[in-house]
């Protein structure tokens, strides 16, 4: 009997999380021997326990061509955990509604978070003897998981970083005749590796950012301002990128001290970002121009920047996950296992999710050097390779063309 | 005799202004026959005071194919405004390195305050009877100058902005079972064109964003909760885009509200914070989810999202400029006369650069709807031709590579 197709999306979105989901749809329309119906679950695991799904059809998805290199979760998100308790009544719930629906083959694309969904509904199953297979598909800006190489999304935000950082020390370099600090910051919160990209942004040896700090080493206030005042001395025009993680390696990150600084209109007090706080900072102790800049939001869901590397392989990862789950494999995680640097060459695979969830991997401290203040060689040999290419968004009068679900 | 060209930057940057340099160059080289030599002033007329020049030769240029698609001011910038009396000092130095220079022909890409510089330039040289022509070719992202239907620099901000703002609502969309506010700061202190501009990013008619406010309404707090209220019951993802500069009409920036703020050196109001100020407003009155991203120096310094509108205008404004000077015009700004909007067509002009400084053009009262919280068609009709075209910017291991004057 054909079984039916459930694929969800989960957590923050990435620009090529849609691609991981088109990967998974156009493989599994492909095996019409195995798979009867695609139904996509409308804000993951969550809106699917109220009956939020989706049919997805080759003949209804003529926009589905889009949907590719449109940024943010077609299907829309949720931050939805499973109870640790496997007898919990939600999971009989669950799995009754898999059982109405069909469901054969599972497939949840997200970070951290999401393989942890992955790995309690593949562990239930097992329990009750389901034959459900549970796919986790990865997609994180972080690259924080663990037993893969890499992660979909962290290419072509690091590309979206590099390329705005050196725009960004461009814009800050025309008036050089002036000294001045810019502090760029960069997601990440316990992960460095999307700051350690904006070393990617030196077009020479020597370039900006000349500074560069992660939050896998301690931050130090006074180690910073003497490295900028040194660093001033070269470079009039100092660039410092700064992940909004930074902390003093006691576990109190670098932006709650600035909850000191006072308070607004309202009573609240006023929550700035760690670039906010080393603004005022470096403008106390140097007094020189500096300003901050937060890349905020567009880090993970910019279409101006899409790497061809990482969307390929995010689409490539979503249709691996389709093939290892009918080949049987389940409570798996697909990886991305780098062969070689030069030339770049990948291969995809599956890892235990249960080895994955709720583990974080960091930038290692030997790509970490100059007191913590600036990134190896090492690191642009790991990352370059992930930036390349470009993608040519579909565009419509003038702006990119976006796939969106009509909503009732 | 031939004579020599100076050609500068002044100013905040574009995008585009290294094609306006780009234009100038190019055309300017080709009239050998006139122009003996190419000089670029570094850091602009306050660069030129201290004999800091560049010369600008075809043999040395063949980097310069990469300034035009290049960000930020290629010869550097200065904020430098030069005294209002005539007599002063200043000028007579300014000449007489003119003079040395052998300069026949004066170029100065700028915005409002640039433009006050070839004005008083060309003055003087009417008042000592000096050859010596003076044109001024615009740029600016705030659209803002006077006399010309728009400026280079605004119509790739303004694609940056509408692309921007559309995914930053795709990416906000993604948890659309929950309500949330997402406020958009965008650049544009006085004229709230480029504000204006984030009506571009609707996919279709009542999307998001929903509210936009210009500094050319007076902004009413209470107002704006009462439409961000009653917008979140159709629109649970609401995204609202405001000016910096928004204001109570009364002359106080609302951002004044959260702090005190500083002055540059032209007396103009240091502008953070409107965004944010809202952010704790809507926070403390509706108690929704909420958040504001102010999308910063990117507006003016992406090379991501080049119009190729923009772009080629910006050269042709260059080399319009060129040839404008050697006809024997001086005291003049090149100006951009739109024919028709379907088809767009657009014809090179003069105006009178006196009457332009120190002028400032902001969004017709008639192109602003709903009480000063949305935007009509006819702005759209405007607007929508400025940003259409890519521009393919020269790629290098993955990352635009752009051009740099090496420093010593």
């Amino acid at each position: 009997m054909k079984k039916n197709v459930l694929v969800g999306q989960s957590g923050g979105p990435t620009a090529v999380i849609n691609g991981s989901l088109y990967g998974v749809v156009t493989e599994a329309l492909k095996h019409t021997e195995t798979i009867e119906t695609v139904y996509g679950m409308i804000n993951g695991i969550e809106g699917f326990l109220h009956n939020n799904v989706m049919k997805i059809t080759k003949e209804g998805a003529t926009e589905f061509e889009f949907v590719k290199t449109t940024p943010g979760s077609y299907l829309g998100s949720c931050r939805f955990k499973l109870p640790e308790d496997l007898n919990d009544d939600i999971y009989s719930k669950l799995f009754k509604n898999f059982e109405e629906y069909n469901i054969g083959y599972f497939f949840y694309i997200g970070g951290n978070d999401s393989m942890d969904t992955v790995s309690k509904l593949s562990r239930y199953a097992e329990k009750i003897d389901s034959p459900i297979r549970f796919i986790g598909v990865p997609k994180t800006i972080d690259n924080d998981l663990v037993l893969t190489d890499h992660t979909p999304g962290f290419g072509s935000a690091s590309k979206y970083v590099a390329t705005t950082v050196r725009e960004i020390a461009i814009d800050a370099s025309v008036y050089d005749n002036k000294k001045s600090v810019t502090i760029v910051e960069i997601m990440g919160r316990h992960a460095g590796w999307l700051t350690a990209s904006s070393v990617l942004a030196r077009k020479f040896k020597g370039d900006n950012p000349i500074l560069i700090y992660l939050p896998e080493v301690a931050f130090n206030e006074d180690d910073f301002i003497a490295s900028v005042k040194t660093s001033l001395e070269t470079t009039p025009n100092l660039v410092v990128c700064i992940s909004e993680g930074i902390n003093d390696g006691q576990g109190t990150f670098i932006c709650e001290r600035a909850s000191d600084v006072g308070v607004d209109n309202f009573g609240h007090k006023m929550l700035t970002g760690s670039g906010k706080y080393l603004e005022n900072l470096v403008k106390d102790k140097l007094g020189v121009k500096v300003r901050s800049v937060e890349l905020n939001v567009s880090q993970r869901c910019s279409s101006a920047c899409l790497s061809a590397t990482d969307l390929n392989e995010s689409i490539g990862g979503g249709a691996h996950g389709v093939l290892a789950a009918l080949k049987g494999e389940t409570g798996k995680m697909i990886s991305f296992e780098r062969i070689s640097n030069e030339p770049y060459k990948m291969e995809y695979g599956t890892q235990d999710v249960n080895l994955i969830c709720n583990q974080e991997k960091g930038v290692p401290a030997e790509w970490i050097c100059n007191n913590g203040s600036d990134i190896t060689d090492e690191f642009i040999a790991y990352a370059s390779p992930l930036v390349q290419g470009a993608v040519e968004v579909p565009m419509e009068n003038g702006l990119p063309k976006f796939a969106y679900r009509k909503q009732c």
